[in-house]
């Protein structure tokens, strides 16, 4: 298994840079679990998922916290048959075998109910991608249904479902959606974009 | 077949709802061609592949000109078994068998020598999901393949593909990958960012 995700950090302001560079010591508690390597459009940050989405959250969390207008992007993925194996990215949750639907949302539902509260609102919606199995929208439908009683959930839009709520209940959701759909050592991607301090209408 | 993206523009400057303002008239002449919807995180655009993708590719170089750091996000999908067959949405590519993967890197590569210069350089990187197929890595080979032939292929990374050239050329080998990859009738999406104007060594 392989997993990780390609993040990018977007903060609405002449200052970006300024936001970004005071918002990385928030990646420090989670620098040795991770890969991280940086380019022009985003840093790969290559880890087990729940250190992959804490460190993700806290960034965030971080710039936000600035007051400015924030969106972090993030293409997330686990158990590519194009990547190399990773010991660095194992967790149970992707071995053994395919629990049934049901069990896996209520593990989903208790991890969520379980999230640390950041104090922070913020809004995001997603995208999750089964690939490489028949019925793939089986998958999406039940994913779809666990994040409809999540307590995060806005709105189904076209391509993606919209959350709102504390930044930690939705990178928790988010993460459970990673983890719990899909075969346990498929290869499944989420498109993530979480927004805060927007001044649009919803 | 329904196709579209959700779509967001991201300025990294104080005056960021004025350079999207002013941006939003690139998108005039497509707009009859176009179902838009707009809420706090995303601006969702149904209509053919080549219509949305000359929609954000002219809504994106009319954001970059401002000379500010600019990236445009976009959810694009086609053929998503959840929502509705739309006769708007119809193009040649999605009719017909699926012809063999040369051909269709042949056309791919026709179109992006074709594809308008824009006269405004970007970088961006790609995602591509094929769906509800077995053996959907050998479409992804398939598009990495012709990516890398296409003129504007920078390199590879985890989890996608990053581009760089002229606008109008990224935005059409992008294009390309979507409507060429994948069953004609099938469910394919793209996680896709575009970047200009960026202060950040690649």
């Amino acid at each position: 298994m392989f997993s990780g995700a390609q993040i990018s950090l977007y903060p609405m302001t002449d200052d970006f840079v300024g936001v970004i560079t005071n918002a990385l010591s928030a990646l420090d508690p989670y620098r040795e679990k991770l890969r991280i390597e940086t380019d022009d459009i985003s840093t790969l940050l290559v880890g087990t998922p729940d250190v992959v989405f804490a460190a993700m959250r806290d960034l965030f969390a971080a710039a936000a916290a600035s007051g400015k207008h924030c969106v972090l992007h993030a293409t997330i993925s686990r158990g590519c048959p194009g990547e190399p194996d990773d010991p660095m990215c194992q967790v149970p949750e992707f071995l053994g075998p395919w629990a049934p639907l049901d069990e896996r949302k209520a593990k989903a539902h208790a991890a969520v109910a379980d999230a640390p509260v950041i104090g922070q609102e913020s809004a995001a919606q997603f995208s999750l991608y089964t690939l490489g199995i028949d019925g793939h929208m089986d998958e999406i439908y039940g994913c779809i249904d666990f994040v409809k009683n999540s307590g995060t959930f806005e709105k189904s839009k076209n391509f993606c479902t919209k959350l709102r709520g504390d930044t930690g209940a939705v990178f928790s959701t988010v993460h459970e959606a990673l983890v719990r759909f899909g075969p346990p050592a498929g290869h499944v991607t989420i498109d993530l974009t979480v927004s805060a301090n927007s001044p649009s209408k919803r």
